[in-house]
């Protein structure tokens, strides 16, 4: 290791995944796919159990639907399929017979799950419907690919579906998948901007997109959530009705949102240092590793690791993911290396100081400190030091986005700033024409802020001069 | 419902599967792939969990692969290409571009795993590796497709795929992975057979194959689950190779076995009766549905909803998947006919009696019968019942399976009762030639059996009449 993460982002990035063991990637011979091994795997899910849990308690249900979706039905809904058709993997072939309509690897289900709502629902008693799904989904990127950021193979897409009586059900219905995002990655302490997508931006078929950013070392931003009204785009072509209160019959309106392998690229990306993974403990595959330090006498050495296995029941009886680092042909600082690559939260270095005093020492990864504790306290102790730890990376990384976001309001600044990789605001007449330029000249257009005063009022569009009605996010985006 | 399992089967299945909401067949626009809706998902996740549970506690560890396999990877074991090339789907197609290189849809997952481990192995220290991933796999099947029990998109495959240092390392793997097995069926209920299948029979790739077969209500066999010796088969072709504790080099010694959607199949199929579904309490959506039976008198019908609840509280407090069907627009009736379709286990019906009195009735889905339980004991009642209603599941569906199992020495008695969709059991000589016979002319051949005696003393060969060797096992086969 020991690089440096804010000069040269992406080569940290790639190598931190790779020998941390969480995403195995470059290898596996498909362009854009990679890996997820134990390590790595084991910290997808701990992601998504908090995901899971989110949305299980707000009334959603989990599904599962198949990987192919015809092309007729990616069809049915006219721009959908132009935002898509150019980036889908199509399935001709089964065995050695040419298939009679192509099948797509699912880009995203809007159309295949609202085929299906059209013979589920049919009452408003069954409505709101919330439903979601954890999936790979499918890009043919022609970008430039990168792990977990810009994959031909999403391999983690949780998408959610749900179906309404009305316009107003859908639309507070995104206001609470975006409390819900909130949550989500507060509790992992990621950063976020929360930006409406300008109209040429929004997702293909939506009446509008809202999105979470955020910012990586390198300053560049990444989309790492969106939230979408259908409005009645999808439901009209699908033909999902449903019989009103009154005795009617209505299109149901819809909303989709989604979140992706970006939650957990965004989280190794906003804590890590430059030894490696830094993980908030709720998803840290292991909590706590205990390393023994070697005695040259016997009998202390036998002391120390009977120490150190006590220690190891105590916490994995209290319930803390705890590794026991016994090996004998690696040096602490060997195993001190290892461990915090992999972003282990706690480290429990137990020597003769240890075993003969009521302390034990414990190094907190994110400081990068040492602290005494009390035997007795330790469980208390971690379970503060755990909820203390996640607020100082959230802190940190939050005060580290805000100092990337400056408000300017010439073009020139703007261009200037962004070239410097900073987010910038800028005042905005609203006007699409001005908004393009913005685009093309400055950086990607994130959009009118939702997470604060954004009425720009008094200011001129630093484009057109005319009054400006919004600020604007613009930056360098992935 | 009020369909016989027994005597229409397939009719059965197919509603059963549908009106309970497990699994959605037959609507989705692509042949052979169907959805998960909320219900059924759940009892996937619950059956799963036991599934992940007996892997995890036997050091197996979970992985992610991507689902595309490039044709020049499956190609590099002939014999394993020969074997899936008729039935695999192709993606050859991104956006409007031709790939260059043609890309399954994986069907079983040993080349790209083996294709990884060539990196991530170098050392026996690192052996045992037991790794498994969760993933749906993909068949152009010709035959007829039936819902989760043939599919084009199996969309729930555990597969295990392990590596050792000897061919015995591999061996006592596959031993271990068979008792895994059996814990699997035995917590879930399911008879089985375990059988070696004929090297004619055995996986594309594998040294030999052991099955675990079932017997459905029509008296055709299922093959629930599958484990492979793989020798050095495919570590040679994939260059697997580590470091001996010799110091030599040698290549690693693999097994894969897999479970797949049947194992829901089966779990329906085995238990399920006339009214629908009969679930083991572990893997029951809802374990305990509380019906209220409704009250004349207002004050009366007050106290009822009031005792309902404090139950449903209770229940769900002492962690029972509890629901309280409270819903004024239905009857008692109509919500037991719902609920026993689903398969709950306990019923807990609320009237006046059970207001008044220090009992509560509780009807148990798999006797069809009610009991009191003391309001005290509710807790603990339930939890006896659940142990006992799986013993009483399990007995009478290997009773059943017993019942179908037949010892017969001549071919024409085989012939008769094969015909009549018993599973037979012939003398053999051990040689192909009878056994192809027997595949012909009597039945699928199961293989020799591997739990029980199968050693054919004194026995002549059913085909050729020379000395037997083993019985083995034929039948009607899905």
């Amino acid at each position: 290791m020991k690089l440096n993460k804010e000069e040269n982002f992406s080569e940290w990035f790639d190598t931190v995944l790779r020998e941390s063991g969480l995403y195995d990637y470059g290898r596996y011979p498909v362009k854009g796919m990679g890996v997820w091994p134990p390590f790595g795997f084991k910290l997808r899910k701990l992601v998504l159990n908090i995901i899971r849990d989110l949305l299980d308690s707000t009334g959603h249900e989990e599904v599962l639907f198949p990987v192919l979706i015809p092309k007729t039905l990616l069809e049915k809904e006219s721009e959908h399929i132009r935002g898509f058709e150019g980036e889908v993997f199509w399935v001709t072939k089964g065995g050695h017979e040419d298939l009679d309509v192509p099948l797509a690897l699912r880009p995203t289900s809007e159309t295949a799950i609202s085929y299906m709502e059209s013979f589920w629902i049919s009452s408003y008693k069954q409505l709101p419907m919330k439903l979601y799904q954890i999936v790979p989904v499918y890009r043919y990127e022609t970008k430039a690919t990168r792990p977990l950021i810009r994959l031909r193979e999403v391999s983690t897409f949780k998408e959610a579906h749900t179906a309404h009586e009305s316009f107003e059900g859908a639309d507070s219905q995104c206001a609470e998948a975006i409390e819900i995002y909130k949550k989500v990655f507060d509790r992992l302490g990621i950063p976020y901007m929360i930006s409406q997508r300008p109209p040429w931006d929004k997702f293909a078929g939506a009446l509008y997109t809202v999105a979470f950013d955020t910012v990586m070392p390198d300053g560049r931003v990444l989309q790492i959530g969106t939230v979408h009204h259908l409005g009645q785009n999808f439901s009209v072509p699908f033909e999902v009705r449903f019989h009103t209160e009154d005795g009617d019959k209505d299109y149901v309106w819809q909303t989709s949102y989604g979140l992706s392998d970006r939650v957990i690229a965004s989280l190794v990306a906003v804590h890590g240092d430059e030894r490696g993974l830094v993980l908030p403990p709720e998803v840290a595959p292991v909590q706590v590793v205990i390393v023994p330090i070697p005695q040259k006498e016997e009998e202390q050495q036998r002391k120390v690791l009977e120490e150190a296995k006590r220690v190891e029941e105590e916490l994995k009886a209290r319930g803390w993911r705890t590794v026991l680092d016994d090996r004998d042909e690696l040096t602490p600082g060997a195993k001190y290396y290892e461990w915090e690559l992999k972003g282990v939260p706690f480290r429990i270095e137990i020597g003769k100081k240890e075993v003969e005093g009521d302390e034990l020492t414990v190094a907190r990864r994110d400081l990068k400190k040492r602290v005494k504790v009390k035997k007795g306290e330790i469980h208390q102790r971690l379970k503060e030091m755990s909820d203390d730890m996640l607020n100082n990376m959230r802190e940190r990384a939050w005060s580290f986005m805000k100092s990337r976001i400056k408000r300017v309001r010439s073009l020139e600044e703007a261009k200037e700033l962004v070239e410097k990789r900073y987010v910038v605001e800028l005042p905005w007449c609203g006007s699409k024409e001005c908004g393009l330029r913005v685009d093309e000249e400055v950086g990607r257009v994130l959009g009118v802020p939702l997470d604060e005063d954004a009425e720009a009022k008094g200011e001129r569009c630093a484009v057109c001069g005319r009054e400006a009605k919004w600020w604007i996010r613009v930056a360098k985006t992935y």
